[in-house]
């Protein structure tokens, strides 16, 4: 029944591919995805994929540009050797930040990244927690968008915390929507964190955190954590204002330049993350305060219902 | 200089094209946009349009699905006359609300209408405070998304109110961030609504406010106001909770069904809106409370400029 | 064997579409299509229809655009999610007389909708008596033209009117060609109107008739019938010349403004339609001369040898 | 002023476009365009066009393949040496009776066409006397549609046969709105030819002609005579009937097979056609029955316009 | 299991088509393909093709112009009659040689006609011997690119000449590379010939062979002999300089002009076509030189592992 | 005049681009092209760019993926900044090499970066010596390709060597038409290398050279040099063939690896490359043998002609 159904990597995250490979039950299509000595990325399929419903899964993390080149090539030679349908697993899609003109003469990157891969022949995508829903729009090709939530729900409630001691804080007013959904969820409260330069003072910040946090355990819920120093900063606040604890629930481990050793150094007293984007054994190492969460099996799962052209509504509970 | 600049205009909002007009020094082409007896919309342009620069003004406000294709029809009508470039100045984008897919199957109407908008034929958007700033991405051609804010800021600095008795309040958590930057320019805090139902009774439900709103002037902030209801509920609360006065700032006005009758009768002190949507003279006449800015003399400037090619970015001051 | 098999409507006439899904033997696709309070069209999908073969009944009668806005909206909502293939069925294509650009600076409307039918992701059309047969290639996806002749045809056969009785007439030169292949098929004679501008007097027209029509049953055959206006006036002038009894057959009754009441006084003895567009029960009320045909078998039929890859040749005899 | 306005030629009717360039007071630019020894047809331009308004006169006559292919050759040549826009002048649309499917699994010959035209990567089409009107709908690039039929009218008016002495007659319903416009500016009446084969024998035809033509002038008017078989049995038909004289007046002279020997031996006292298809001299010498009128200041004239982006509606008066 | 298979053929190479279909067991699919009276390619096709797997059998030979329309046309009418996936086999691509822009202002024709194959509908192109492998990524749709070398290599190794005897010549520098890969596979030495125009006098030309050739069978090879001038003179060239014997080994045999008789005439002892174009009877009987090794096999092969989408590189060897 | 001429660089080779730029008299735009902390790269255009033709410099060299991402995000920056034309100036277009599909299942990359650089909104690519001339073709926006070979042969034939003491050598077959281009300027004979692997043994290889090359200056000739490998062997093999000196000529210096301390150690005299890629001042300290010549004179013309559309022609001279 899956003989048609492939699923393939590159290098942006192959222990991820393996894990969704093992949980559908089948192996990785044989794949070489390599550099030439003149630093151009190289493809070749050794499997026949022809007529095959082939997934390639490949977030677009760091190295952004590397990943982003092999995921459309990629595509390319999937399209020339006549896969039947090339559906790209997206967990993590990087540039999803400039989605929009905020300021003159800027791009709008996750819109291009549509286009290219659109253009490459791309006939889906699946991803994980989008920065802003909206770029689902940006594709005229079926997005299938799944969330991480369920999992870290069910994570926090196999804890057992009562939920009247927890809130869930935001670290801006961007983020509000997002946080507010976790909340909901996990039926407690929400706070929000707002940023402003002083005035006169290009250098001065104030930070204020709006809602109730006293005596609680407050939970930074974010899509991605990058550098970790809002996030940092934000805790001792929330610790200033009486907070018990202070947890990290990010769906994506950017964590770039210091992020790890800033992480232990930091006030938060956990960081969960799921496993979107791979964490390097050495960063690994420096904290012992990050928890990774897997995403392979929601994957996996949705794999098979798109392969089988079954609905993945329950993916979503 | 401007010989071969043409504004346009269908039935979306007439007088707002000619205020523009007039803002630009010149006439609106001469144009029969109107419906034949077996109800299709019909358009005929009077005006020679060869290798003009024509910006149609309309917005696709109420009727929606007629000023949609009126704008399309006449989209077609000025490719095929030969139109050196067709600039859609929308100052409303109907479908705006239709973003993303955040249930299984259903459409996304906001991506559509991009998709419609450009076979159709445009070169250009100009809008202003579309729903989601990602809706530019939407489109491959250039967006000039123009803001309401300096102007409803300038009208709030010219009341005299001290910044720190106002508090703006957004109505929920999905326009924290517009609410906030409105905060942050006019210098004063910030709160936001939240309403959650209650569980195990689907019409109940509680409505919280985070964020300290007692003894202020609470200024609601929001793009749009539809049947008015969720604004005339928090201004309630607001007042429960201590607020002075409560007024409600949304750049576009729809006020849908009862919505000018509802607010009548609120305890919403005011309620600012541009003309991006037209105010119908019956509906007018049902409240005092509303007050109308005009955008005209914007859209004028924004469309002189990019016809001279000049940056537009001073606009945003 | 139908199980991927779906038929899906919009607002515009889910009677016919009952009529069709009833004739296939399946149920409707659960659908919910309606508009929000602030007038903009909505599609939620209620089935899963990933890789099904969808066909939307939906005509682009009265509400010309929201109707239109309906069928481009569900093209949309089916195509993100993940129908394998969208078939529109659209037995009056509204715009259809839009089909060309007879003075300066108008729209095509005819070829902008199969353009915005396209772009929105549609696969098929099908349709019926399209006002041009060349509309069919204003898209460049298949399109199965059909045709209700056969079912006027079977219909005027079996009322058993000798032949050399009847003589077919073309209310005008334009559709000299569809009268003709009608007569041709009925083996009885044609005729042709002919209405002509008195000089000098703007308002003044006079009316002819080429071809004897003395003493014959006179069918005047149209694929529309608008306002009804130059149909009633040529029956007129057909009595006036000897004719013996004038019907009028007419495949898509728009009857617009107050056509049915000019219809019941006029001297046209019967008038004969589709349900390709719905007759509302406050119209059928006012005239007893109205016979509606149904066309709901010959689309059920297309509908399933389309579905089953069978030639739907055999329908048009 | 006219300086960057190009006029180019292929081998389908390099004497009208020397006559066109003749008239706009300007040389053909410099163009090879032949065929290899392999049969493959080349193009090479010798002027450079970069930034250039460039024509190209190409109707696509016969040989219809090769000629169309090197309309099609030379866009491509035109664009890759960026041409600021590339105007297909073809004031013979061939291809343009394929312009329906009007039966199973038959080609849009005149839609793939404008495809073809299009991909190429022209940006506007200049024609004459389409066989439909809607083909310019088969575009998205504006289409300047010119009509000779002024040409003919002013033809005939100076002439002085008096109005009523002449009917236009449509050789069958197809051509009937065309005939009728042609009447209509002539001020008079109108018939219209109608062949029907005899039930139960494949070969025998009856041909009537519907209106009055006895003792008239007949003036057959069509937008194409190809073998001329129709129109000269038609004529036969006219005289049993009574006509006077019978005239033919056919905008595009294909006349292929042996049409102009049996023009010459036919009832058809003159043929008139313009030079949008070149009459070869051994053509020419066999029948001194036709008249040609020259489209060349027409299209002359329209293209001046069309560089100088005026307005062209002078051009159908 | 072949059921929905269908081969389809135009008027470029017929007997091709049928020994095709013959090797894959299954009739033509059964079309009209013809030309008007006027001209204009025609296409009917008479079997259903509805969900079909159509390989339409054309190649771009003379006349190459009425050939390539004939393709496209058939394309268009495949694509409009809801065939599943039409493939276009083109044995020849003609117009290959326009592969690049090296002079200026000329097409690239045969990009060109990429576009046009993709514009008309083609979903995947099946082809042999391109001038230039880069010809493949002209296209977005697949293309499965076949080589005739096998062929003739096992034609050539049963001939059991030595292959030390043997030096593989390329008529020029630009098709070193095939001929290379040809005497790699032959494991025998190669040679290049270097044609120069003689300084001072445009017509003199020197021609050079580079590489050892005394005492060897000489085999010239290229992927097409056009009027074989230039194979002509380097044969006796060869010959001069001490070569044994000279073949020519061509896979395309356009043959155009006096070809043949020239051939016959010529020092070449033997020339080694393929059948991917015609040879029509009238040129075979004018030279006994001539061997034609077909590659109806090789197609059918490659037809039947597409459609079963089964890998196709066992064809290779 | 050179007003709204703009000139701009990302981090590829801004050394050339200032060159080009001072050649053509005006200043580099101002422009940030950087990557975030998270690895998205990132471009801020300070320039108004409204109505501008710009020219993006950027080869896509190492780091190649950066290059490249940057280039197309720059393009898109330029796009919806309403730029009048955005030309892109590619002087070495890295996979170039991956111009077709030469084993199974792999891309085509050089077509699929054409794609990336025209669905992000490019108007025109002016690039050098590519690797194939075909990949001209590989878009439709026009390709202005320009000849570094004028300036090595005006740099050989001032050193005053006889031309019958020079030997033009290409590396391999494959490179054997652009060393016979090279050989016919400079008016001396041509030699090619060919290297076979030993049967029976994968590793050994053999390498013969055909052609003479006993006494001669041997000049290597080929586009690009990457670790440099093949051209040290062949040098070896040329000097053991009794050539007096060895250079070598690379258009684009890639010198991947320890290329430069190799060809410092190796029987090369002296390489000449071009500064269409960076030689980082690491590598140019590590060889004295490198000589480089600029190409930036012929860019900053071509951009300049480009600009006021002028033909180029001249700079093939």
């Amino acid at each position: 029944m899956f003989s048609k159904l492939k699923i393939m990597t590159g290098n942006a995250n192959p222990l991820l591919a393996k894990e969704i490979a093992s949980f559908a039950g089948i192996p990785l299509c044989e794949t070489e995805v390599f550099k030439f000595s003149n630093d151009e990325s190289f493809v070749k399929i050794n499997d026949n994929v022809r007529g095959s419903d082939v997934f390639i899964v490949q977030p677009t993390c760091y190295p952004v540009n590397d990943n982003t080149m092999e995921l459309l090539i990629m595509i390319d030679a999937l399209k020339r050797a006549s896969a039947l349908r090339v559906n790209c697993v997206i967990p993590y899609y990087g540039y999803g930040r400039s989605d929009k003109k905020d300021q003159p003469r800027v791009p709008i990157t996750a819109k291009l990244l549509a286009d290219l891969i659109t253009v490459a022949g791309a006939n889906r995508v699946i991803t994980l927690d989008l920065h802003a829903d909206q770029i689902q729009g940006f594709f005229d090709i079926p997005v299938d968008h799944l969330y991480s939530m369920p999992i870290f729900i069910r994570y926090f409630k196999g804890l057992g915390i009562e939920t009247d001691e927890i809130v869930i804080v935001s670290p801006d007013s961007g983020g509000a929507n997002r946080a507010r959904a976790f909340a909901k969820r996990l039926e407690c409260s929400l706070a929000i964190g707002d940023k402003r330069r002083v005035a006169n003072d290009s250098n001065a910040e104030v930070l204020n955190v709006i809602g109730e946090v006293k005596d609680k355990i407050a939970i930074l819920y974010d899509d991605m954590i990058d550098t970790g120093g809002t996030l940092i900063r934000i805790s001792e606040k929330l610790h200033e204002l009486g907070a018990k604890q202070v947890y990290a629930c990010c769906v994506h481990g950017i964590l770039s330049n210091n992020a790890v050793e800033n992480l232990e150094n930091s006030t938060i007293d956990k960081l969960f993350i799921t496993n979107s984007v791979p964490l390097p054994e050495e960063k690994r190492a420096k904290s012992s305060k990050i928890v990774q969460l897997s995403i392979a099996e929601l994957l996996a799962s949705a794999i098979k219902k798109i392969h089988l052209e079954e609905s993945i509504s329950l993916l979503f509970r």
